[in-house]
Order: structure tokens, then C-alpha cells, then sequence
């Protein structure tokens, strides 16, 4: 997994579209995860007030919601660039992109 | 669902333990909390930086399982005091306990 | 875990009401498990004919929504029964009662 | 959803390649359903046989775990052969196979 501390990724110029596709819906899917980090915040405010435990976990189930919504676009803008962009290229990339594909939503589905 | 806006709850001196039997764990709760506040703004740099989507995807399992854990936590302190509770001081209250509990359940399942 | 090979369980007369709070409903939970055990083997129609991927994965999510409402139920009736009796008896059976429950609650949500 | 009532497909002639990209992998998707079948009607006898809840819960989480197996196993292949083959075509048919794959990704997550 790549952490954001290993991360050594070059930055795009500001507005040029990224190499994986989803550099276009930035903003959009940076709109999102702002909204799950407050949802976060949100949680912590309900644990310090003591809040009945049935709410957090109301709460809880709307964050994961949220981070499964936000991967399935991810996903989506995934399959439409990356994967479909293998199979128009032809040779064997593809089996490796869809292979890579399905684990991680394997991993999406065993969480 | 109590939102944090909506909420009017007490809050409780601190230290002094809480009504819904999480409130000991409380400092463990925070830090779990705040360790996935930092992995969603880390996502936020992923999707900055244009990070590879697999490399993203894998972050959202991650944090979506940290989220799991932090609402198994809260969910076996609650049956161990609120629906035990409810249990030791007999009459029909537990049925309306259980049921609420299994809802919760059920919301987590299904997201 | 128990498999039905390795189970020795006694059988309880026909219509006694058993020893894990779920008796009364037996009727009502083989009926449930009959219906999915004939969405299986709709599944293996579909295959066999050759019917459509996605089709056949809709009726999948289905087949598990069914066993994840059947999970459930049961869960219910367990928290009702078996975790509200130790916690009326007291002692110190509450606490493996509560932790064994929500094992098996985590275990639901990892698949 | 195309339920095994409604299906008028036509059946492929024994061995010879069906149109969704599964077909040579019929055999062990059967051999996989075959088996889950049997665990379904293992949940049955242990409801039957009032086995103890806790351990009929795990039996359902590893029903369910096979469940997604194989459906991760279609999804795999669906990918590979339907998705892939209109990335290959051109056209706007791929933006419809993303979608639909994407959607039942979504659904096999919700349950």
C-alpha cells in the first residue's frame, strides 16, 4: 500500500489532467473526502459528549457509506480509463489490470 | 440519527463516567478516532498528488475496516452495559434494547 | 466451528422448546434457509445456461442479502435469550457471553 | 434481474464456448454452488438439531464468504472478456459495460 509518507509521486501542473484517469472529477471526489473527514470530527464531538451509542454507530454506518461511495467512483473511473485503456492497447496488460482490479475489490467487500 | 448539531446531550464533568458505558474507554475511542480523521486527510493527498487508484482504493479499506473496528468497540460496550443492564432490571424494556441493538447491526451489515 | 459432522448435539424432543431461544422459530428459520438453498441451485441453472454474468450476480447480492437477514434473526433471538439469561443470572458470564456475540458480529461483517 | 423462471436464453451445445466469457470455467462454478448448496442445507440440520446459535452464525459467515468468492470469480472474468472486448470495439459501448459492472459491484458491497 502506498502511504502518503512513502508516497514520492511528481505532482501534476494545477489542472492538467493526471495519468489515472480520475484527475478530472478532483474535485469532486476531494468535496467527498471533506465531507467524511467532518462526518470523523463529527464522531469524536459525539464521543466526548457521551452520546448514546446507538447514534455513533448511526453515524458510523453513514461514514462507511460514504468511503464505499467514494470508492466506487474511483473504481468506476478505474475501469473506464485504466482497464479499458489496457484492452484497446491489446498484450497481456490487461490480464494484470483486471487481476489488480478484483483484488481490491476483494478487499473492498471484506471490510 | 443525533447529528451533532442536533444534539442538546449533557455533557458529563470530566473524568466522572458516563451514562452509556463507553465513556472509560473513552481516551482509546478518541485516539482510534483521530488515527482515521488522519488516514481520510491522507487520502485527500493521495487523490492531490494523483496517486495510483488501486493505491487509494486500498487506503479506503483500510479506513473503512478501522471503522468497523472502532463500531465493534462501541457496539460490545453497549451490550455488555446498556442491554445487560436492561436485562438485570427485568420487565420489557430489553426486548425494545435488543431490537435497537440488532437495527444497528443491520445498518452495519449493510453498507 | 461446529460442522454438522463433527456436531453431536442432542436432539431435543419435537416441539420441546430447545435450549438456544431460537425453537419457536425453527419453522420459520427452516422455511428461510429452504428458499435460499433453491436460490443456490437457481444459480446453478443460470451458469448452466449460460445466463448474462451480471444477472447472475444480481441473484448472488440476493442470495447473500437472504443469508445476512437470516443472520440476523438469529442474532436477535441469541442477544434476547442467551446474552439477556447471564446477564439476569449475573456473574462473571455475561462478559464471555457479550464477547462471543460480538466475535461472531465482527466475523458477519468481514465477509 | 433475470430470474431462472423468466430465462429464455438458449443453451450452448455441451462444451462449446457460451457467449459471457465463463462458460470454460463452467465446471468449477458449479463444483463451487454445489458446494455452497451443501452448506445451506448443513445450516438447515444444525437449525433442525438446535445446534448453539454462536456456531450456526459462523456457518453462515462462511456461506457467505463462498458466496462472494464465486462472485468475485465471475465479476473477474466478466471484466476480462465482456468489458475488455468493448474497450477493444470502440465505441460508447464500453461507457455502458463500465456502468452496468460498477452498479453490481455497488450491489454485491450493499449486502
Amino acid at each position: 500500500m502506498t502511504t502518503v509518507e512513502e508516497s514520492t509521486v511528481v505532482q501534476h501542473p494545477q489542472g492538467a489532467p493526471g495519468p489515472h484517469g480520475y484527475s478530472k472529477d478532483k474535485d469532486s471526489h476531494l468535496k467527498r473526502l471533506r465531507r467524511i473527514e467532518g462526518q470523523i470530527r463529527g464522531l469524536q464531538r459525539m464521543v466526548e459528549e457521551d452520546v448514546y451509542c446507538i447514534d455513533i454507530l448511526t453515524q458510523v454506518s453513514a461514514s462507511t457509506k460514504a468511503l464505499q461511495s467514494f470508492a466506487l467512483r474511483l473504481l468506476e473511473e478505474h475501469l473506464r480509463h485504466c482497464v479499458a485503456h489496457a484492452a484497446e492497447e491489446g498484450g497481456p496488460e490487461i490480464d494484470a489490470k483486471v487481476q489488480e482490479a478484483t483484488a481490491a475489490i476483494a478487499r473492498l467487500l471484506r471490510t
